[in-house]
């Protein structure tokens, strides 16, 4: 929302097919872990040598952790929607884990658009965020329903 | 899974229908502005001042903070599994914003139990997990699929 570079959209800048790519963040065992700490404190996600031997066969990071970060690239370079990202919620899934040498990038795209009855100033857009690491692997899918706003008038 | 009082539940041990309720988590203005610096830095999150004249009408929580203390509150002390909480991802809704003075609480309930064909060592489980304030409200609901494993035989 800040980065002056981005354009800013509104509703009717958005088409149904439009792709978006964020920039990067690069992961390491430290954040995997400080983040496990404090939401999701179990030992696959909290201590390398303890993860090796459970379902994940090695440090994982939370998929809640991928989510956010997720999140953190959608607002700083993901999608330049005026009035920011703001989601009612989506189906989400994690195909794969996200390991500690990651680098996550999330590729867009606009599904679906639903202008409001009842709220003329936005609408509704349902979009698919893929979020890929460095090797094109796909670590989390996400279709979030998105608030929207119209330009404003005048 | 810490939690030496709590039973250590294997697939077999669930049934459709079984609830469990957590602890509870009580929020503040600090956690909301930290977590939301690191994830969701937008300023109905971030900024007490400029949220009032934004869509949330006030500082709201991100709901991926909403998200991540919920699954600290189901590993700490929501669904006692063996194995630890694993899911591959769900549905989930945001109904209304999570706000500075809320106190969690997660209310968990069974809704479906799939043994796996492929791998009889576990089975997927689909919980409906609803995130609830002091009043009741439902700041989130969640339909995630687990990963849960059968009691080792021997």
């Amino acid at each position: 929302m800040s980065d002056a570079r981005a354009p800013r959209l509104y509703l009717e800048d958005l088409h149904v097919g439009d792709r978006f790519t964020s920039g990067e963040h690069a992961l390491d065992a430290a954040q995997i872990i400080a983040f496990a700490r404090e939401f999701d404190p179990q030992p696959f996600h909290t201590d390398p040598e303890k993860a090796e031997h459970t379902f994940f066969r090695g440090l994982a990071a939370s998929g809640w952790h991928t989510a956010a970060l997720t999140m953190k690239l959608l607002v700083e370079s993901g999608i330049p929607l005026a009035d920011g990202i703001i989601g009612s919620g989506g189906e989400v899934a994690w195909p794969q884990p996200t390991r500690p040498d990651d680098v996550l990038h999330v590729e867009s795209e606009v599904m679906e658009i639903i202008p409001s009855r009842s709220k003329p100033e936005r609408g509704m857009v349902v979009m698919r965020c893929e979020t890929r690491n460095q090797r094109g692997e796909v670590l989390q899918r996400f279709s979030p329903k998105m608030v929207v706003s119209r330009r404003p008038k005048g």
